[in-house]
């Protein structure tokens, strides 16, 4: 094979040839819904100080910043993820806070720092990913920082806007409303449970299961419109993103709003690479679909009442959601088996360092 | 001396403990200016997925990120700069985009990684400084993301409003428009030209000299009145912060606005300390004052007939600037003495890696 010959610019032709294509003709674009306008003026294409975005009535406006750890970050060591995966990762993480408050994107700031070492089409591939993560999201990179650091930082910002007073919290939960999720749980997570471990199981899984493990963090969704649906027509009562975890994103709703879960186990949806990791493990599939992962679902609460027309509106725009339990108000959060067998929350939460999926086979699942 | 006995928190236990004191009773407070009706709804204090303003009436929204180098930075590294100084820094160099937009700060977003060693004491420090750098600005740290990482990143966003259409752009100078500056430049940049090569001079600079040296990187200020004046009632035609440098921000306003710059050498101001410093190493001090350095002063054109009004605004707010030539239809920077000797911009402009104050001594000082 011959070595491609690589190429260092330096910062500013970068800018303006490596990452200029991505942002030409972004000023003027009309980037507002659900009947708010919102114009970006000045975008990167303005070379400015900052961005601008024009908005035309009172509107409530959300905003989250998502640093991702980009190197050092197991699978992309291992040659797992490309840059373009990372950069996709970075801006689809950030839109997915938009999403989980109920608001639309309006646009995302990046800052991608880089040594000396990463050649252009290295960056390109980077800027690429963002570019294509926004897009997809529906959303447009507007900016940010770019520059030279000793290693390479990726980190975000993410904008949005909805409603007057229609952004969702976490603290809206009632005793009664219904717990539901976008989607199953747990893939990311698993991948990182299984990669590194790969050569240790007897015989590894399938390439087709390898690469859907892989899809959560290559192609990851946020879930905007499912936050819109719930947030423009006031179903959800709460909402957060999966970002954590299943079981942490219970946890975490249950104390911003003061009440307990009961999660139905048998109702939890299971992605069947997930369960194909469990079983390799030796864990419960369902507790590590609950287990510290990044995806992107949305864990919502509901009023029973709303649960017809939501799920209507969802259909309508090709989505569903699951039911999977309910609050309570005993300040727990719980799982019920078939059986009525009750337990704690299955799975190992998130828990910044101290995490460990491993917790799972050691049999330490609880805290 | 002892000691002092190091701790280490964990990631949570750090949010609520050591970073709670500074967010608590965000939510609920009115952060708007200049009769736009901006309520921060939802502050870090909420602990949710983002951060939440109600915006009342039509305005324009300005966001912009920059990330700072902290570790790795030369002043940090031999000691002059605390953690609390590079907190502050971060967030003063980040508000200083919205000054520059004649916008009012109405958060920063901020992210804050450290590795294991940084003890509880220091991320406290840090993130005291980001908090009070906030304060000094008038404005709010809304949160943003925190977390492990091997070494300590820094990087921030920021966002302010400004009545609909009124942002100042780099792109509106005229031919004939006044060019000005808030204040003198240079005095950061001559910190970093003089602190590590204090050693090769044969006699150092005062301790107060020296100080002052440091003062414009522990102790910035963004020019947020200044904006404020000169974006609320149209009075700039171009504004920019001079974070780059003077050279280099007068040359990208020529290059937004396709104009030319003709300046005024005695009319420039010279901060004494840099003059200093421009003595030490035998080079001029307005071209010193002119080269790279990330000062926050705001560089901007004026219609010549507004000038008596804007510095009669700009008395009343205790508030001053100084015009220091004007814009040309040339397509040139170029600086004019007391002689009518004309020559293009004195000094070494920013550009990226590229830049080096030394470039001044070694007598290159042209591209």
């Amino acid at each position: 094979m011959t070595p491609r010959k690589a190429t260092y610019s330096d910062e500013p032709t970068r800018v303006q040839q490596l990452i200029g294509e991505f942002l030409t003709g972004q000023s003027g674009t009309s980037v507002g819904a659900d009947g708010l306008d919102v114009r970006l003026t000045a975008g990167a294409d303005a070379k400015d100080d900052c961005a601008v975005y024009d908005l035309s009535s009172p509107m409530s406006l959300v905003v989250g910043s998502d640093y991702i750890r980009g190197p050092k970050f197991v699978l992309y060591e291992m040659g797992l993820l490309s840059g373009f995966d990372i950069g996709y990762y970075l801006a689809v993480a950030n839109v997915s806070d938009i999403a989980a408050m109920g608001a639309t994107p309006i646009g995302v700031l990046s800052v991608v720092r880089y040594p000396h070492e990463v050649d252009d089409a290295e960056f390109q591939e980077v800027i690429a990913g963002i570019h294509q993560g926004c897009t997809d999201c529906g959303t447009l990179n507007v900016g940010g920082d770019i520059g030279n650091a000793e290693r390479i930082i990726l980190s975000a910002t993410a904008f949005g806007v909805c409603k007057p007073g229609s952004a969702l919290m976490r603290s809206g939960a009632r005793p009664g409303d219904l717990l539901c999720v976008t989607g199953p749980c747990g893939l990311l997570g698993a991948a990182v449970a299984y990669f590194p471990r790969r050569d240790t199981f007897e015989k590894g899984l399938s390439d087709e299961v390898e690469r859907r493990l892989l899809d959560g963090w290559k192609r990851p969704r946020a879930r905007v419109a499912e936050g819109r649906i719930l947030g423009t027509k006031a179903y959800a009562t709460a909402c957060q993103d999966t970002s954590d975890g299943l079981k942490a994103t219970i946890e975490q709703i249950m104390h911003a709003s003061d009440v307990g879960f009961r999660v139905v186990e048998e109702d939890v949806p299971v992605e069947p690479a997930v369960g194909m990791v469990a079983d390799l493990m030796g864990v419960e599939s369902l507790a590590l679909s609950m287990s510290a992962s990044s995806d992107f679902q949305l864990a919502f609460t509901l009023e029973a009442g709303k649960l017809e027309k939501c799920r209507a509106e969802f259909a309508l725009a090709g989505l569903d959601f699951h039911v999977i339990g309910e609050a309570t108000d005993t300040g727990r959060a719980e799982s019920v088996n078939h059986l009525g067998a009750v337990r704690p929350l299955p799975g190992v939460a998130w828990k910044h360092q101290k995490s460990d999926i491993s917790l799972l086979a050691t049999g330490r699942v609880e805290e």
